[in-house]
């Protein structure tokens, strides 16, 4: 099993730290009221492209040696560690290649796209995903990038946490939204070496819950049909990342997408900041489990910031309530 | 004319600054791209309350004697100032009388209320409301705070150019979106004290254009029905905001309302925060008039980020254009 160090996560905070923005971490008294705590959000909506993924991508890059970046990187994503890769090979000057389903919608291939990344289109199947990035390493001699199954991005995207306890050294809890795992095992590895009394909480949709499945049953169960509007959650967990988080994540909080919804609304009213819903996860389970986190102050990672503002969440509920 | 010097000003700083945030300033090289410019924004939308009208409502409620403020204050709003003056009451343990219509949104009084005001509803009028309110001095004896036609409510205001000018001492050109003129005319006098070179401009919806009209005319011309997206700048100005406009701001730039929009939604999709529809007012016009801006440091007061998540503008336009 690949280790990952502090001194790696150190490394990879000192590479990247040209090119990503060192992001605010803020509090907001009227939730704090709500949930009785203090929390303390890390945001990375205000990340490079939206999202704490530019961390991962930007240390996987400049990570390549001089020869193997020249050939390019690749990856196969719809989402963003897609405009991270891009934007990140853009800054080394590298080709970066990424696999998208014909079905990604449309203003995602033009954000990657304009990152100035290469787009190759795929059928919508896991299959033809991993048979198209195959084909593409083989013709292009690209480095393929994993979006978290991959040590230097998990690095990468521990700088976050390192950050926010840089700051606030003195958390009781550190708590982070789990999908594939790359932030969540990242976020759990810097915890454990600055604050190792801290506990690491993670935070999963009801609908997407196989990582809490994973935990208790000792081993990776696949995602199957995942079904949440916190869309950035839906992967299964990394083989790295899994024994990561079952040595040092306390537990996983599982909660349903009414009450994330509820918690991402919360947040856009009240500290008129724009997240993503993957990035209420974590309010939404301390609103859940409030009685037990009394006066704990508490480090939450803001995941990102990409929504579409045509298609916000309260929006489709209401249309459903009033069907 | 009453005078407002820089000494009363900085008073009202250090007068407010236990009960207001000192809120931060953002840059983003996306926009400061697009308009071939720097822009530093003046966050008032993370200012309690949502909107710099808490610097004039504390202001004002905490210049008042003891025996003054002990029977209240009382202002007719259903917007920002309206919370403002609840919230400032509250923080000095006096009571608010708000004069509100009996049309004004569930969730504005409710709002006003949850600060513990006392709201008394009137006809939908300014008749109604100018009687109401002076029914209701009358009857408690409280002081009559008006949102923006007010020395020391300016004053107030112009804390927030203060602050931006103590963080960016450098700039070029100071924004403020104008309404009545409270923002603007505190703005002015702030930038004309601090940074005695830079040029003031303001930014005005074209369907609410009055303060343009009356810097042309020389005199004031009222606002007869407003039409405008930027709901909070639908007010005529002020006699006491007026000279102070005539004198200190440069010009007045006007936009429609499909370039307000275009603005408010490239802050939210390129700075992750939500700006209500009167803080894009100026980057619109700085937009609209990128070539005459170029390479300058300009400032910009974002007034507040209170919006109704339920009906967003470019909802209501893509549901026009459906029609």
């Amino acid at each position: 099993m690949t280790m990952i160090t502090i001194m790696e996560i150190r490394e990879a905070a000192r590479r990247i730290a040209p090119y990503i923005h060192r992001t605010p971490v803020l509090t907001c008294s009227a939730i704090d009221n709500q949930a009785d705590c203090r929390l303390f959000f890390k945001c990375e909506n205000f990340q490079k492209v939206g999202a704490f993924k530019m961390r991962g991508a930007t240390n996987a890059v400049f990570s390549l040696s001089d020869e193997e970046a020249a050939r390019g990187v690749a990856t196969h994503s719809s989402g963003n560690h897609a405009q991270a890769l891009a934007l990140a090979a853009r800054l080394r000057g590298v080709t970066a290649y990424v696999v998208m389903p014909t079905s990604a919608p449309a203003v995602k291939k033009a954000a990657v796209a304009g990152y100035g990344a290469e787009i190759i289109d795929c059928e919508p199947t896991l299959q033809a995903r991993e048979s198209t990035l195959a084909e593409v390493v083989k013709r292009t001699g690209a480095v393929f990038i994993h979006p978290y199954d991959n040590a230097r991005i998990i690095a990468g995207q521990a700088t976050s946490a390192l950050e926010l306890l840089e700051d606030r050294p003195n958390l009781d809890v550190m708590m982070a939204p789990v999908g594939g795992g790359g932030l969540l095992s990242g976020t759990a590895l810097s915890t454990r070496a600055l604050a190792p009394g801290a506990r690491v909480i993670a935070a999963e949709p009801c609908g997407a819950d196989d990582a809490a499945r994973s935990l208790t049953a000792g081993h990776i169960i696949p995602s199957v049909n995942p079904d949440t509007v916190a869309d950035g959650l839906l992967t299964s967990l990394g083989k790295l990342n899994f024994p990561i988080i079952r040595d040092h994540v306390e537990t996983i909080w599982t909660v349903d997408d009414a009450a994330i919804i509820t918690a991402m609304r919360l947040i856009w009213e009240r500290m008129k900041i724009i997240v993503e819903p993957s990035s209420a996860v974590c309010l939404a389970a301390v609103l859940q489990h409030a009685g037990e986190m009394k006066d704990l102050n508490i480090g939450i990672i803001i995941s990102g910031g990409n929504v579409d503002l045509d298609h916000l969440p309260w929006h489709a509920d209401k249309l459903k309530k009033e069907e």
